[in-house]
């Protein structure tokens, strides 16, 4: 009856239908992770019966099924999150402690009705993006044993493409929550720096890590974020989240060029860039080339640059003490920050300013990027021959995301030709145009998609569609001196305003001369039973932060109303109070006031 | 003919009336610095022959007076900022350096028709408050040579304050910019960081440099900051604005309290900060309460955190050569970096962060913060006996305002009461708060002046008055369901909106009751020539940034366009399309929505 994936759509019309509840989910999570044969998934499992009693207690402190947005969704936790009762471990036994709190977002959940399945394996700290780096074994792709499972979110990625999970939490510093996305054919969702509390969380490169959300589905995603997300006073990263919009009818979508397309030799899912680069087009999206050379230097950064020192800060004590405790490679990476100096730390914002500006440049050619989310993937064998290399390929396109205060989202693109192995693609924007983005993510997804997580059969369901977003440009209907060419038109082309198109409005308004006024406007009236032509006009969009200042700076008789065009739709625009028009002339014979103007010139 | 204060405002309608020429001004220049007593002012003077080749050049160039915004306006420049062809030395003999080009911000000024007459001497690269800390002679307090002059900008202060130039450039990271002007009864602008561009100026600490501006009254530092501000791509560190308002009418104006309140033994300039806080109350501002204590440990962190590193990487390798060259106090403090690890500098930003979320809840009570500028002063005696905790005095209330990013302008706030030396106050608050803060700082200004500069005799100019900011809320009149109590006030509430007022429009308004409207609306439409009793409105103030998703909500036949109120003011305001009211029940007589409603209960 249950899916192979657990999508959180399908389970929550499953117990909206009475045909499921969450005693028989935690029972197939039960069955699924006992039969799964890579063990290396878990670092701490919830117990059979602490499960079977976690959905009993839900269904009996809230019988009503889906009365609480995540009721009855399984979920797991990377093992630097904490979940009271359980162990944290970061992947390193010595570091374990037994945390008396939830962290932030594993509280909210919880309390949404979520249940947590256990705590996953990691690369040990958060260092990584490969799945190796670990005392407790190397998980592996869920496609392919012999291929790894990407990381450092390795165990939380599995748990979902496995079907044992309807979504997991990892942490993303430098890839984390995208690349093992796009090794497991699962949507990553990579959060503005500081949406989602860190509270609760082992730091890796604390001012910049962020709490991310594996999931079949993009829709899944958001709604876990939704739940998940918000200003906590207890992490000093945490930020009020202050929303951007997207342009959505003209969106312009930046791709790699030249030497900047680099794939290590994997032809394959160079060809799923490529593809989903048509899908875009398709959508609507206008492709345009930008140049990635800044944003990879920023990445460049992340372990070659003075940020490395916050992974030492993080652990410095711990690593004094116990420094045989850590994995040989997380050992090298960490140490190699010691003797780092302040004046290296501080040269390295400067640099990092640099490229900033240098990518402001990109930005303005560009509203969103989309980048291959790993240009590559490797072996368990071939990524211990080469550890630290090997795992720098995985991060070239992601390590500059959260360095340049970006949101992300890594949706799957389909498979290698030999059906063997998916690839991955990653929209990228500025902070806080998460919820902008996720259509688009998810469009993309619905595209490219080859089922959900390890079973390719399956079909997205509908009910996680995620709906448009708003568009960042407002539409306004102008009449008179607003028009293309007319004395005020810079009031709407100086903030950025671009003209959508010329119309006319329904048939009964009409349109007045008003006199006395400079420079010289129309008012236009509805007057519902008169039967015009319908007027001129066109439609006008501006940016919205810009709207309120234009309507306030609108003098009397004017104002800003709703207009209904000559195709129905009904849009804001000039209107004028009707006393203003006694005695002034009508000109609505005239059909619109640039025609009005001409027929005086 | 001149004032003994060479203020902006004073020399252009003495421009303007043809009396004065800038060739007139430079001369007064030449012979007012040259019969000056302190030689520590300038480290290199523009040459007599120079400043009135520059003068006539201008006056060849651009022969209109008052042609360009600061046509032959006199100004030094602090000699850690870039002027072609003068030298450069950071108060540092064995650094100094022939710079081909202007600073940016120099380059705007003279562009902008002003005259530089030479660049002043500096705490060594700007690292003090205090001015004592230069090969080139400490300046000393216009009003007595026994005492400091302030620092880092000493020179630039004295110019201004002896009268031989209008305004001076200075550069401000933990206070530079506005202690002096406290020393010299000036004003001191202090930009947002990132407003002023840094390039071409010596950094201390380039994270948080900005460059500031000594005038006589804070409408001429406003004249001059709107000329040299602006984005610069050269400089990473710039920003584009984005101007925030502040409350006008309702303005809370936090104030220190209880032991936060720390003048060092100085009663006269406690009087002084007291009767700035009663002048403020009298102009209408709330005075209330806030806690200084996360404002003064962010404050300590600039030099006993690792923000002292910055100094070192400004002149690392400089030091590495020249240790000698340094001023013993200077090189005490920058040594103070070698031997800090990039790791404390991450602690040290966690720290900051931590401080940074604390004083939220304070900007919560206060829109703006007055403060002292510095809580007292001394003999330059007094600090060389104790120059690194003396000097610390002086930071207590001006460290903090870079590392928490906002906007600060120091004014005087009149004389001891031996009418011996100046005391001065700083208002504070968030970033891109520069034009809003000016209004209060200068109104502030002219209850407190006494004179500008040394001449303690002089009357503040009323052309250099600076005019109204706009209200960061923006007044709305409702009409019907948007009143206090009905069904749609959460749409005002909601967004931060607060009540103004209920009071009545004009009295050729109507009122009709809108039919089949949920829940039920009037519609108000203005009738000129009827006359009834105007009718019960309330005027809402609604945060700015809000108003334009307001109005893009509100469905036809209602829209917002101007209404005209009892007293004669026009406010935006509900207006309703003249067609929908046809049939509708006219209910004018009943005097307002409220009293129909009660009517039909």
């Amino acid at each position: 009856m249950l899916p192979i994936i657990l999508d959180i759509a399908t389970l929550k019309a499953l117990y909206a239908d009475g045909n499921l509840t969450p005693l028989d989910v935690v029972e197939a999570v039960i069955e699924r992770r006992a039969a799964w044969p890579d063990k290396a998934v878990f670092i701490t499992p919830v117990s059979d019966d602490a499960l079977r009693a976690a959905a009993r207690a839900l269904m009996a402190a809230h019988p009503q099924p889906n009365c609480l947005p995540l009721w009855g969704i399984p979920f797991a936790a990377k093992d630097n999150i904490d979940v009271a009762g359980l162990l944290t471990t970061a992947a390193c036994p010595a570091f374990a402690y037994s945390p008396t709190a939830d962290a932030t977002v594993v509280a909210r959940l919880r309390a949404a009705g979520a249940i947590v399945i256990g705590k996953t394996n990691l690369d040990q700290f958060a260092t990584g993006l490969n799945g190796t780096r670990s005392p407790y074994g190397a998980p592996r792709s869920v496609f392919d044993p012999a291929y790894v499972s990407g990381g450092s979110s390795s165990g939380s990625a599995v748990t979902v493409g496995a079907g044992f999970a309807s979504f997991s939490l990892g942490t993303d510093t430098a890839g984390s929550g995208r690349v093992p996305a796009a090794f497991n054919n699962l949507v990553g969702i990579k959060p503005t720096p500081g949406l989602l509390s860190t509270t609760g969380v082992v730091p890796a490169c604390r001012s910049l890590d962020c709490v991310t959300i594996f999931t079949a589905t993009v829709g899944d995603g958001v709604a876990v974020r939704k739940v998940a997300e918000g200003f906590d006073a207890t992490d000093v990263y945490s930020r009020r989240a202050t929303w951007a919009n997207l342009p959505v009818s003209q969106l312009r979508l930046g791709v790699l060029q030249g030497d900047e397309r680099e794939f290590f030799g994997n032809a394959e899912v160079e060809k799923l860039y490529d593809g989903a680069i048509d899908a875009a087009r398709a959508l609507g999206a206008t492709i345009v080339p930008f140049n990635y050379t800044p944003f990879r230097e920023a990445a460049a950064l992340l372990y070659d640059g003075p940020w490395v020192a916050e992974r030492l800060a993080a652990v410095e004590g711990f690593l004094a003490s116990n420094a045989d405790d850590f994995d040989p490679t997380v050992r090298t990476i960490i140490e190699g920050a010691k003797g780092r100096t302040a004046v290296e730390a501080f040269n390295g914002q400067y640099k990092l300013a640099a490229l900033r500006r240098l990518t402001e440049a990109e930005w303005a050619k560009a509203d969103v990027l989309l980048l291959p989310t790993s240009p590559t993937t490797y072996t368990v064998e071939e990524m211990l021959a080469d550890p630290i290399r090997k795992n720098s390929h995985f991060g070239r396109y992601t390590n500059f995301v959260n360095l340049l205060d970006c949101a992300a989202i890594a949706v799957p693109a389909g498979f290698d030709s030999h059906d063997h192995l998916p690839g991955g693609v990653t929209v990228v924007a500025g902070a806080f145009t998460d919820d902008a983005l996720a259509p688009l993510a998810d469009a993309l997804h619905r595209a490219l998609a080859r089922g959900m997580g390890r079973d390719k059969t399956a079909l997205l369901p509908e009910a996680s569609k995620v709906p448009p977003a708003p568009d960042a440009l407002v539409p306004i209907v102008v009449v008179g001196a607003h028009l293309t060419g007319m004395p005020l038109n810079h009031e709407l082309t100086g903030p950025g305003g671009r003209l959508v198109k010329a119309c006319r409005t329904a048939a009964d308004y009409k349109l007045f001369a008003l006199p006395g006024t400079v420079p010289p406007k129309p008012g236009l009236l509805r007057e519902p039973g008169f039967v015009g032509t319908g007027l001129a006009v066109e439609v006008w969009a501006l940016p919205a932060a810009a709207f309120g200042s234009f309507v306030s700076k609108i003098p009397a008789p004017l104002g800003i109303g709703k207009v209904t065009l000559d195709d129905g739709s009904v849009v804001s625009g000039f209107l004028c109070e009707a006393h203003a028009l006694t005695g002034a002339e009508d000109i609505s014979h005239h059909g619109g006031w640039r025609a009005y103007l001409a027929s005086r010139a």
